[in-house]
């Protein structure tokens, strides 16, 4: 597959870089966030919503699609971009993580991961080498190594070990590589341990991936101490290729990481909440459910331009929210989506125009950033 | 309002009309089915996907607004048109057959209904006059008069005198008019007994309505007295006023009213069958969640032009609603939604065209129309 990456700005006060990623299914610009189509869908929304709100990529669940509908009936009617309609680049998980917060009865072994579905009970066994073969079905544009995920907090031997798994392996996915394989990233893991962190990422780099994923993170830890785990990890990754944080996060966390270096972003976060009702604004999130909405006939967020925010009032939204009518999950699901596709482009105008450092302030300021952040200058 | 119905073509081998409806929000074309927008949202589609899919008029249901979020708040927010952002017509029922169906502890007096609400069990109570100024602070281009609609089978002498009240309170209804008000229709009841549904009807002519619909059918009774009862009504009904099926039907049902000359069609079928996974196509019902389309790369119906058949395979549909995707109904509806408008499509081009018969003779002989439904020629 074409996959290249290219930085075309860096910041001068902080390690955010303004980038392109090309792929075979087109390209998209960096620092991005992949809204998630964990089952082959973008929960409410059609691939035209999606391209009409600005994304440019999205995320696929290895773990998901492997059991329903299959990745050999996936392939066989022509991959992941056809079976959904989407034409732009795919980024897929390696099904790790939902092995590990959905599966029961894990056992893991040197040779792969053993685990029962959460759908029906039935037993699997995933290697390496399989998961590369699924994600190879699937189509995708860039593929993730099979990686193994310990709770948080977990003991020092047993993060260390499974650190160390996920490098044997990530080196075993790198043997089984074909000409016209996607992109492969290897997952940097290792806890909240810096020497963890470092041997993770160095070996990793050793091993030469086409890009690195800083996984383990988003599992209940302190925030200043995912924002450490980054401030450690990002040097050790080469300049030259892209840094995907797996599973974060909020807006502000998408800007620290962003300032600390990282270059793609998916999360649940903004499509969840919108099926809750809950809505990212220009002054902070609303609950629409809250009775205050009841007659208010304003939009959202009265600076956005999204679908939802130039048609619907609040007070419609929450009639529908309190009425579960389907439209609520999809009125709410484009104006969060827009919300973090138009902060990004806000994200990457910035470090174009070397103001990141006052954007970045007045943001923080205005949704109550917390103090800790201030470690995100000058540390590169 | 400014509401007209023009008869464009009448039909020579049945009593079929080609017709159009003007009023402030636009026109439509009859014979004219109409969507259920039951809570303000025709379940999960946007106003701009009716739009697409050709929809011209959608019905909203005063029962359930009433309750949530208020009349009086939609009122004060511009009306139902604004609220939930759609442009065309809309027919608002009166709620009579809302509280039949949901409402609990129903006490009618010839006054008025008192009816607890299903929501929260709330205590109302409304009358005719009460019903008009709800459907007026709706905005509605086409209101219905409150009326007592009675369970199949029942006791001939409380059909009766069901049917009596309903005049009463179609008689009040008239009385309460304004001169803004929405262009208003009376119920036709009566049961499937003849000489109450001559009686309603006369009645209810001469009382002198913009136009008729026939309710309390599509309640249980078999098919071939529901269109007893058309073949009754329709002939005592004026040529110039437009008639109303409520809540009909299938797609057959639909052609053979359209036949005994109804304008006018409602029902949850098309949009509820799609999301329970029953689709509509040119060769019968299917359902999507069969095991066979599990790899089946086709479209729903090859024969189909919608968004979904354009874009999606039944093994995509099948597998959004195996896993309960949204977009599982979104598209299922937009199928469903289509195939009747296509139909109607169809009806009018025939009429048109002076050739209903055969369409009529292909079409039934396709979805394997019963033979009873021959009275429906030569009988006007």
């Amino acid at each position: 597959m074409a996959f290249r990456f290219e930085i075309i700005k860096k910041d001068s006060v902080s390690r955010a870089r303004l980038g392109r990623v090309q792929t075979d299914h087109g390209s998209f610009t960096t620092p991005a966030f992949l809204p998630v189509g964990t089952q082959g869908s973008v929960k409410s929304l059609t691939p035209e919503e999606l391209v009409e709100i600005g994304v440019e990529a999205i995320l696929g669940n290895t773990y998901h699609l492997y059991l329903r509908p299959g990745y050999e009936i996936i392939g066989r009617l022509g991959g992941l971009h056809t079976f959904i309609h989407w034409e732009r680049p795919i980024l897929t998980d390696s099904g790790g993580f939902q092995i590990y917060s959905l599966g029961t009865l894990r056992k893991i072994s040197e040779d792969g991961v053993t685990f029962q579905s959460h759908l029906d009970g039935s037993s699997h066994f995933l290697t390496p080498e399989k998961v590369m073969e699924i994600q190879r079905a699937l189509g995708s544009d860039i593929a993730m190594v099979l990686d193994e995920c310990v709770p948080y907090p977990s003991p020092f031997e047993y993060v260390k070990a499974a650190m160390e798994r996920t490098s044997h392996w990530a080196k075993r996915s790198l043997e089984v590589r074909r000409e016209n394989d996607p992109a492969l990233f290897a997952i940097v893991q290792g806890g909240l341990h810096r020497d963890l962190r470092e041997e993770s990422a160095q070996t990793l780099v050793e091993m030469g991936f086409q890009g690195y994923a800083i996984g383990g993170l988003s599992v209940g830890e302190p925030k200043p101490a995912m924002l450490d785990v980054l401030s450690w990890t990002t040097p050790l990754l080469p300049e030259n290729a892209p840094r995907y944080l797996m599973g974060v996060g909020t807006p502000e966390d998408i800007l620290d990481a962003v300032m600390l270096g990282v270059d793609f972003f998916d999360c649940v976060l903004p499509t969840r909440n919108a099926r809750n009702g809950t809505l990212f604004t220009s002054s902070g999130k609303i609950s629409i459910k809250q009775a205050q909405y009841a007659e208010d006939g304003r939009s959202v967020d009265e600076t956005c331009a999204c679908y939802t925010c130039r048609h619907y009032s609040r007070a419609y939204l929450r009639h529908l929210y309190l009425s579960k009518e389907i439209l609520s999950s999809r009125l709410n699901t484009i104006h969060n989506l827009y919300y973090y596709i138009n902060l990004l482009g806000k994200i990457k105008g910035a470090i174009q125009e070397d103001r990141l450092l006052d954007f970045y302030q007045s943001h923080g300021s205005r949704l109550g950033l917390e103090k800790e952040t201030s470690l995100l200058f000058h540390s590169h």
